[in-house]
């Protein structure tokens, strides 16, 4: 089959990757649709330096074979993570978390391919209407909802977002639905218009001045604030705008070590929550029902992987159909 | 009056200062214990450096004016911010966060004198039978107890407190009445024999290797880390030894910035709670009902403050009796 094979180096296109055997308590999918991550960009960076096989992890497919005879014909989504299901993680709900577990597309092969296996409880089914060039957002969308399993929000209160790429972007979605007030936070006008039908959208250098921060009233700052600009300044800039009690949503991670006085956390009585992989279900239904949406993803033949991985579009991705 | 002064640089024994005038909704307190914290340690190297007043927060004492006549006469701890009333901050049941606040032994005159005046609303009433020896821990168990209301802890999961320290000895004590497995990280074999009535103890260095950070099971992390350690390092050690999804609170403070990787957060889904005052009423109760007991406070005359700011007792303090 074809597959965009990685090799320690970069990204190989081969056609002799065997279609994979479909295991006990697994599925085989023809892929449909498989979206380019930007963790996929970052494994060519290096991320992951001993993975050796198939790439990507965002994908919609078809069920040919599966453990679970009623998902067969039906298309799907997956979860990226499979646990070894015995630890202290597995146990407790947080599969994507066990020590020991399968990444498809970083330590397992993933889905920039024709077929991909994945565990049948990793699945799960697009309702019907739900095109796959929607479908396909479900894992980021989920990783924006994970926000609403993490933290209570009280929507009478206000919440501001930093960055505006994509990350930002599903995450100020998923908040919006919540009826409270927003704010985004960004660098570029262009890209900030995006965020407009459903939130106040701000300039980076509103917030600066030339010494550092502007100086905010409480009523300025925000009970909630999501750090999703991918750059470390963005986490400074949320110490400065949250407010006191307040919470602080880590959604993007930076390389490299950050330089912070911390004492602003206890002192102030902040909380600050990693957030990372989030729910599918809830995911699938806002997609579904159009309560989100998303431009359109940017499709490539296989073949042509180095226009897909530099293209600017807002998705961009594989079409195997 | 008796007082003990901060001018700027140092503390000043004075026995000139006026017993301050009660105003409207505030009580005029004769001080009976005051109990030093290691802030007020903190104002003589310069962690205040505008104030000038008569030092202290931490006191119980018996009420001789008030705005609320059913309190004279009464026994009473008090807390030690003073809100405006009007901000989003005083409106919202965070008036300690208030940006116009005023704080007693730090912003306006303290509990080191004979006489104080506080706000009314306030004070609480120590109950029978505690004696104020006890009752003067208040404020720091309070702040203590504000990682039950913070955190929801499930007791079936497990705990860790780095530090063997004061801070850390109440802390521990407040987790320990929640049934949960708990160990406690120090470096002092002498301060960890303190804990062994209710806690695992464990020395800090079984924790670390030559090249760092022992690498850990997931069955030997703990769900919940609190950080009291008054020492950088401890966050470092936190980050290493809570779970995935876990939660760090920090309760310590520290000068200047750290240094860190604070990929660690989104990547494993860390929660870092920040967390400072507490509530009075259940410390009252826990203390009345002998469920927490601290060592014996060293209690000294007001001139020999000197010895008391350089006791290496547990908690040493004035007595104004």
């Amino acid at each position: 089959m074809r597959a965009l094979y990685f090799d320690g180096k970069g990204a190989v296109y081969r056609e002799d990757m065997p279609v994979p055997v479909c295991l006990e308590g697994h599925s085989l999918i023809k892929i449909m649709i498989a979206d380019i991550c930007n963790t996929d960009r970052e494994i060519l960076k290096g991320y992951r330096p001993d993975f050796r096989g198939i790439m990507g992890h965002e994908f919609v497919g078809s069920v040919i074979e599966s453990s679970d005879p009623s998902l067969i014909g039906k298309t799907v989504v997956g979860e990226l993570n499979e646990g070894c299901g015995s630890c202290i993680y597995c146990r407790t709900g947080r599969e994507k978390h066990c020590l020991s577990r399968k990444v498809i597309g970083m330590s397992v092969d993933g889905c920039f391919a024709e077929y991909m296996t994945l565990a049948t409880h990793l699945l799960h089914v697009v309702p019907d209407g739900l095109i796959p060039e929607q479908a396909v957002f479900t894992e980021p969308l989920a990783a924006a909802l994970e926000v609403l399993k993490q933290v209570d929000i009280d929507p009478s209160l206000n919440a501001a977002v930093i960055g505006d790429g994509r990350l930002a972007f599903m995450t100020a979605q998923v908040l919006s639905l919540t009826g409270i007030s927003l704010t985004v936070i960004g660098k570029h006008p262009d890209k900030l218009k995006l965020f407009e039908p459903f939130a106040d959208t701000a300039l980076l250098n509103d917030y600066l001045t030339d010494e550092g921060y502007r100086s905010l009233t409480a009523d300025e700052c925000f009970e909630y604030v999501v750090e999703a600009s991918g750059n470390e300044s963005g986490i400074r800039l949320a110490l400065n705008i949250v407010r006191r009690m307040g919470t602080i949503i880590l959604k993007s991670t930076y390389a490299g070590k950050t330089s912070l006085d911390l004492s602003v956390i206890p002192v102030n009585e902040i909380t600050v929550v990693g957030s990372r992989c989030g729910p599918f279900e809830p995911a699938l239904k806002l997609l579904k029902d159009g309560r989100v949406s998303f431009p359109e993803v940017e499709l490539y033949d296989l073949k042509d992987y180095d226009k897909a991985f530099s293209s600017p579009a807002f998705k961009a991705g594989f079409c195997f159909r």
